[in-house]
């Protein structure tokens, strides 16, 4: 299935910012508007783009180009009359296409998760559907949005100036061609939006309604558009896996290390290695063994298990997640563990020759941190999900073990600090295999085929 | 979709075992055929079943009950003709089966992917499908099995004395109720037997055939067609992961073991915490440091290496698997080899207590051992599938570690078996983050919700 991309107008409310660079080539967070929208769509499965342009139109051509660096493909339709309504810039598009389409906005950001479901829907003949969304958030701005009134299945009003109104138009749209020939209609009464064709086919009883429920989307039209934007897109890197310090503490410092880093080409991959590589320092710090470079360590360990959260908010903006980068950074996250644990242990015993119990306290420390990885990463792949903190109260992640290294390197107690990693990520693991035991979910023999290691 | 078992008959080729347990009671492997046919179809979603009994049918109801404990529903159908045709036995249920249906024999073991796929085959206006075997293997007795002749998609000829055929009846079928007509059709002409009616179906072009291609499936008709089917169901409990002493050295001992494992009640999960004690056992000579007790304990990580295969053989064999059983195994695994590593360290050290270097190759060891298994369970669940032997030549897999570690221990070498286990199990990790980085597969997001441990 087509996408059709409507990126022809100007933007009057960012009138600033579109002086010489058209609204949909407007930078959020490391990727302009219309690249994420390229990028969302392909997300869904979507691999052909037609772009109706307008204002600065070569601009954006030579922006996105055929398409290819974003695997996609991509084609151009001219509207010259782009200061006329939207409804306008999407009768353009009325030759190139004779089959179902997705209709998208150039500014509007939203999960692909909608269009995935959209694509699903079976149209009856010359029906259209539009996404609305039946209890907008907060940051929609509900004065300026298009309300819509549903009835049963069907769009009955749509308007800017609708009073009684029931959910919010998402601006995003399953067609037939039956939608150009409504807006041929609404235009020769003299309305040139695309709301007024979606009234021309609600009068026909013709477009029907997909609830977004509770996926996101934004709607971006003005400059406090854009910095909320960017909040929630930033709020929503924040994963319910997270553990308290990760979310309280890490995810705050590393969104703002990301924001910075989306500004450069700085690909995730690298960042999982700068991150390793800070751990590597951190361990070697702690090998040498007096207070100083306990410190020194202990602090580079934290700031490792900060950096660490970049890659995945990198790659999850810039549309740049991989199979391979999760597994990279998953696979240098337990050598960093298992360097810095190594690290305490070597400086310590180099300091206190004598006391070779450390050893023995190290590896049950090293033990129990990969078991909470492994426990936790098996259950995955085993179980088809992920292992969820609710039933876990206590959940002894990365974020966890790091930082209460790094409390151990401040306060000195390196020592003490092996004793209580190693108790509490063994008690964790040895617990998880307890508690889930009743987790006998019958299978398909699918995930079973076995993983021997 | 309910299945319709025919499990009426003597098996007359078995009198011996047939006297007094009517042939569908006989066990293979720990299980009765029938309990097999039952599981089989459970694994590919059927859970409805009607079973036509005859010849000491009050058996194997006293067996299977209403079919609770295989968490399946069972019901039954008396034909107290069973000394004819199997025909008269499937016509018996005609009152009771109005829609499509799955028609299996009670005395066959096959792939639960065969019924899968059969299951979605669609089905115009009263035909049925039987399953053919194109390519039978070796273990297919020709001379006693019904021969089939295809043309197209359909079934054209069906007999067993037919000397012009290209495929080989399986004895798996999806019928609509119009085999119960052409049954009564070929009896009234005084056939009785099965493929006489369907012979009615393929002269009317009502029957189509299904390849089952390589699939695996047996007809269990002889004593010696049951020794056969134990062996390949035996072969059949070699991975493709399995290693090369996994393969050659540890199946066939624990195939043998499991066989006699399967006499018993005892459980897979029971059979995984046994190895795990042997691991511990093998763990606690080793740290006794004399050559000895090295001995017994390089000899007891080979045993825990063999018995670790039985729990999945068992599992396999009597549709035991489960996710927290693969789970349960994995992580005692990995708790096992850091105990038996912990115990190799400790014991050297306490008989060498200058040369404290030991604890640093045993770190570098456990580290090494760990992320073998750890990479290659993150790739399966990052990438959806397992990480191949073939592109990676060397894989230094369990099976290999411990063989490695009982070698070290008979020669009295565990300082150098911990060095080369340290670094040929590091420098496959490390090789594994290079080889594959180009595998960028992109994703559509599903599995990269992010495992953070």
């Amino acid at each position: 299935m087509k996408a059709l991309i409507i990126a022809a107008g100007k933007g009057d409310r960012l009138n600033h910012l579109t002086k010489d660079k058209p609204k949909p080539l407007i930078k959020i967070l490391g990727l302009s508007l219309i690249e994420r929208v390229v990028l969302t769509a392909k997300q869904a499965g979507i691999n052909e783009f037609l772009v109706v342009v307008g204002y600065l139109g070569d601009k954006i051509k030579e922006k996105l180009k055929d398409g290819e660096r974003y695997g996609v493909k991509i084609n151009y339709i001219e509207n010259n009359e782009w200061q006329r309504g939207n409804g306008v810039s999407v009768l353009k598009a009325k030759k190139s296409l004779k089959e179902n389409f997705i209709l998208l906005m150039s500014d509007h950001i939203f999960k692909a998760k909608i269009l995935h479901h959209l694509k699903q829907i079976k149209l009856e003949d010359g029906e259209c559907v539009l996404c609305v969304d039946k209890t907008p958030k907060e940051h929609i701005d509900l004065e300026d949005a298009t309300k819509v009134k549903v009835e049963n299945d069907k769009i009955v009003e749509i308007s800017k100036k609708l009073k009684d109104y029931n959910s919010i138009d998402c601006g995003i749209f399953l067609c037939t061609p039956s939608i150009f020939e409504a807006l041929e209609e609404s235009i020769r009464e003299g309305e040139e939006t695309l709301s007024a064709g979606i009234r021309v086919l609600a009068k026909k009883g013709k477009i029907k309604y997909f609830n977004i429920k509770d996926s996101f989307w934004i709607d971006v039209d003005t400059d406090f558009g854009f910095k909320e934007a960017e909040e929630i897109l930033c709020n929503r890197l924040t994963k319910p896996t997270d553990g308290p310090i990760a979310k309280f503490l890490n995810r705050p410092i590393s969104i703002r290390i990301s924001k910075l880093l989306l500004k450069t080409k700085i690909k995730p991959n690298t960042i999982s290695f700068a991150s390793f590589i800070i751990g590597i320092l951190s361990a070697f710090f702690f090998c040498l063994g007096n207070y100083l470079s306990i410190v020194i360590g202990g602090l580079l360990a934290q700031v490792s298990s900060i950096v660490d959260g970049c890659d995945g908010e990198v790659a999850r903006l810039k549309f740049q997640q991989s199979n391979y980068g999760g597994w990279f950074d998953t696979v240098l996250d337990r050598y960093a563990d298992a360097l810095i644990i190594f690290g305490m242990v070597y400086g310590y015993w180099s300091l206190h020759q004598n006391i070779i119990i450390i050893w023995i306290f190290g590896f049950i420390a090293l033990v129990g941190s990969f078991m909470n990885s492994y426990t936790a990463g098996m259950y995955h792949l085993f179980f088809g999900k992920e292992m969820k903190t609710k039933r876990l109260k206590i959940r002894i992640g990365r974020d966890i073990r790091l930082f209460l290294i790094m409390a151990g390197a401040l306060s000195n107690q390196i020592f003490y600090t092996l004793i209580i990693l190693g108790i509490l990520t063994n008690i964790e693991s040895i617990r998880r295999l307890y508690v889930l035991r009743n987790k006998q979910i019958s299978d398909d023999s699918k995930t079973l085929k076995g993983v021997r290691c």
